[in-house]
């Protein structure tokens, strides 16, 4: 697929059939992922592919938690409403996870210190176009509590979780976002 | 170009022959990071294009600042001899910045409210591989003090500068990177 219907196509999906990803399309998409750019080429991320009903479960049981927590403190209805149904009906997840000492010399910088974070963050996008490319849809997702997601995941300690991949076989096609115009979100100096 | 050929060839370049981008390629640019994936798409992303020279030199000098004061912390030698001649060789940089309020409901998870940075890093990989694609060549760039780089830039207080994206025309083809094997990144549970 051209680079640019990749990027112009590519559609978040909150609704899986639960088809399988054919392991070779799998393959391909890690594979994408490790090829993004990393802060000193420290290439910091790490893929916990969870195929596990049970673990995915326990996640989405989590995030629901979670998501009554953020509207008690927030007061915004659709997190309590939010249905968190993808996580186990999506074939695969993939967590991204990295330790915040891969990070380069920005953590000498006050307040910075999330090269690592930058570098999973573009593995998760090339990892979401590969995917669109393929034929496989994808949710990026973060709407979980990282001390919980961790346990359940036995991701170590050190590391930090930065990103969730859902990807597998949209049940309905997902919609068509419009974009902001390029005037309104670009100053020239 | 096909996405895979744009995924894998993409690289890192540190030095510019200042040839100027044409104005279609650096809008195909901009527009393909106008394309990311975003929280809640909020698109949070703001674009600097900053093509003047002395706002460039500026910048150039506040980072040479910055590496040595890193290598008084790090004692990292290569800091303290590092090279920012791209910053000004370079026809051109875009700083991208978000606002931190545009970070969706992870604003209300302990240590996260980092979803408006992840959604401008997927907007630099975006414009990376269309950069790549267009046949220029990019830097992403974080070795700045982030309130000296955004009092230059006359970037607003209350926006974040997430990352600076360096763009040209190579004057040396960048060096192929190898990547680490899949089997060392993933853990399949």
């Amino acid at each position: 697929m051209d680079l640019f219907t990749a990027l112009k196509e590519r559609r978040s999906c909150r609704n899986y059939t639960g088809k399988e990803i054919e392991p070779d399309k799998l393959e391909k998409i890690l594979e994408a992922g490790g090829w993004a750019p990393s802060v000193m080429n420290l290439q910091p991320w790490r893929f916990y592919v969870i195929k596990s009903h049970s673990l995915k479960a326990r996640l989405k049981h989590s995030c629901e938690s979670l998501a009554q927590e953020i509207f008690v403190a927030s007061g915004w209805k659709w997190v309590s409403k939010y249905k968190f149904d993808f996580l186990v009906e999506a074939p695969v997840l993939i967590a991204v996870a990295a330790s915040p000492k891969d990070t380069g010399a920005d953590q000498f910088i006050p307040g910075r210190g999330t090269g690592y974070a930058c570098s999973c963050c573009a593995a998760v996008q090339n990892m979401l176009l590969a995917a669109h490319a393929l034929g496989v849809d994808t949710l990026w997702f973060t709407l979980y509590d990282t001390p919980r997601a961790k346990e359940i995941l036995g991701i170590p300690g050190e590391l930090d979780l930065v990103s969730i991949v859902v990807a597998g076989y949209c049940a309905e096609p997902p919609k068509n976002v419009p974009r902001k115009p390029l005037a309104e979100l670009t100053v020239t100096l």
